[in-house]
């Protein structure tokens, strides 16, 4: 078990604020970047807070890969759409400008979507879809990601883990929010069964061959080897997981003229990765009164949760629940954050002046 | 290996309506049936073609479960939206009037959404979405369906089937064409291995308690058992799976306001099924020149079949691509029908004074 130490939320805001603004993002971005970061880590989604700072942002900001000031533009516009050039800026800074625009358009059109090429990694997918939630609307959102997954019959990665989030409002319940990956896992899970020195379990990923393997040295981001998509080994419909896949990179690459699968960056290559996103809103009022919608979404989770159990099973959760009830114990107890993390925070942020002191809960 | 006769498919087409007009349906809307009907033979879908034309339509329509007249309304609409009640008709007839509904809607305003509360089981999801590719557009087309799937964690059905189907137009290739349900497969699926009396793989569905099963007798519709979501047991993420099928239902049934989860009727059952659709157009042009997005599927097609293959495997797909090639096969040599279709369909002809006396190829 990794040591974990936990943190005011607020605290470690400010702290990533700090460190975004030595590397030269303007204040109001910076606080963008860093709620998007903790989001992840309050929502217990680890692999996309706080650990990511310096391999995703800190180290390309650093090295001028990216560029701190996000100095986006719109290519094309409708009433109902837009098209943004994210400057090869910060993900998290032209994804909120975009979902709020959808948001907005959507107040007048009833449906809206905007796409963003020439942009970096964005985060968690489903911080951008919850946004929609309190103006009453449902949130898609969705992005492609350096080629990390092998298409069904292929041995190397061509596809990211390209995910799909989806938000949909409720009543008393906690509102639905599905964020997944298209992949069975993320590369990061593999990692922790090759640190375990464990074997990983059959469709999760293949070796140099394409054969399916359960040793997680042979499946690595960059190769040898490749994830699997959901549905993972063909018996099981992996080709769905690759479909979904490809679904996604048409909506965020194709339809905004972005880079495609092997042509997206990874984020330590020296050069603009070109990842792309797709935002989309839709305004429930324009088809039905939203309490009535917000009410049948209850009356769907209540049905889904009173619905008879597995055996060894008493629960039946809905997509969302688990984060919500982390964040509640989050915000009470402190965000936690691995030791091995916050050891990088501190080397990191000694060498651009911005100590990591915080004092743990 | 079940005896296939081929027939020519105007020959089947025109029998279908003969078929579908002894039961009350007028001439225009039965050619509608028809040819969604034809199309999933034609396609390769044989479980979703004339093999269904008796248990899903001819029996709801002789026992006046189903309305033969279709008459729908629009309950709200506005420039990008509309919400339909399907009159308790042919699923088909309302979903091609709600397709195109959103294609027109979207040369004024780029997007559009069309839903259908009301309906009954549409037959492919595939035939809707594709219909907006002459046009320049991204289609969408979703439907609910009685329960089949159970949720991860749950031991009864609860979902249906869910399928999502998007399609997207290319320039040389073929279109990017997915069509998908969201369990691992169909109840169909299924009952073909009962009739060989062979196990079913560990994850496509769970028997009564909610655990795997290789009995496929221990997975029927209307239970025991039920189908496990695209993903299969927990370790592969099953519960993915299950969360695309509440997003589609979602989609379907809360955005309509239509019967949701166990409450959408099985064709069989004596009353109104409620079945519900989504359907969503994208102009291309709004966002990008419509032939540069269609060369960039071509190259992101090129990519994926042009990667390196997994070991034992000469071939990679594209989503829809083998449904093409089998409808140029069929279109030559004839459209397959298995014998005991033509069996059904010559007894339920015979009934109606529309003797099914077609020549195989």
């Amino acid at each position: 078990m990794e040591k974990v130490l936990r943190f005011k939320k607020e605290d470690l805001f400010n702290y990533a604020v700090l460190y975004m603004e030595k590397l030269g993002i303007p204040q109001k971005d910076a606080e963008i970047v860093a709620d998007v970061l903790i989001a992840a880590d309050l929502r217990g989604v680890d692999s996309h807070g706080l650990i990511r700072i310096y391999s995703y942002y800190g180290s390309r900001l650093e090295k001028k890969y990216m560029n701190p000031l996000t100095p986006f533009k719109i290519i094309s516009e409708t009433d109902t759409t837009v098209l943004y050039d994210g400057g090869n800026g910060l993900g998290q800074v032209i994804s909120c400008l975009a979902m709020k625009k959808c948001i907005e358009k959507a107040k007048k059109s009833n449906v809206a979507i905007a796409t963003v090429k020439n942009s970096n990694h964005y985060g968690i997918a489903g911080y951008y879809a919850m946004m929609a939630l309190e103006h009453g609307m449902i949130g898609i959102s969705l992005t492609n990601s350096q080629p990390l997954v092998a298409p069904t019959y292929g041995r190397t990665a061509v596809l990211g883990t390209n995910p799909i989030s989806f938000a949909a409002p409720s009543y008393n319940e906690y509102p639905f929010v599905l964020d997944m990956a298209t992949s069975v896992v993320p590369i990061g899970r593999i990692k922790v069964y090759e640190e375990k020195n464990e074997k990983i379990p059959i469709g999760w990923g293949i070796d140099d061959d394409g054969n399916v393997t359960e040793d997680p040295k042979k499946v690595q981001s960059g190769g040898p080897g490749a994830l699997m998509p959901l549905g993972g080994i063909d018996i099981m419909r992996g080709y769905k997981g690759y479909g979904l896949a490809l679904m996604v990179e048409i909506l965020c690459a194709a339809l905004s003229g972005a880079a495609h699968l092997t042509d997206v960056g990874f984020p330590h290559e020296p050069k603009v990765s070109d990842v792309s996103h797709f935002f989309m809103t839709v305004n429930i009022e324009a088809f039905r009164p939203l309490i009535d919608f917000k009410k049948q979404i209850d009356d769907m989770i209540k049905i889904l949760k009173n619905s008879p159990k597995a055996a060894g099973h008493a629960r039946i959760y809905i997509a969302g629940e688990k984060e919500f009830e982390i964040v509640k114990f989050n915000e009470t107890h402190g965000v936690p954050i691995i030791a091995p993390v916050i050891e990088e925070l501190k080397a990191n942020g000694k060498r651009l002046g911005v100590d990591f002191e915080l004092k743990p809960l």
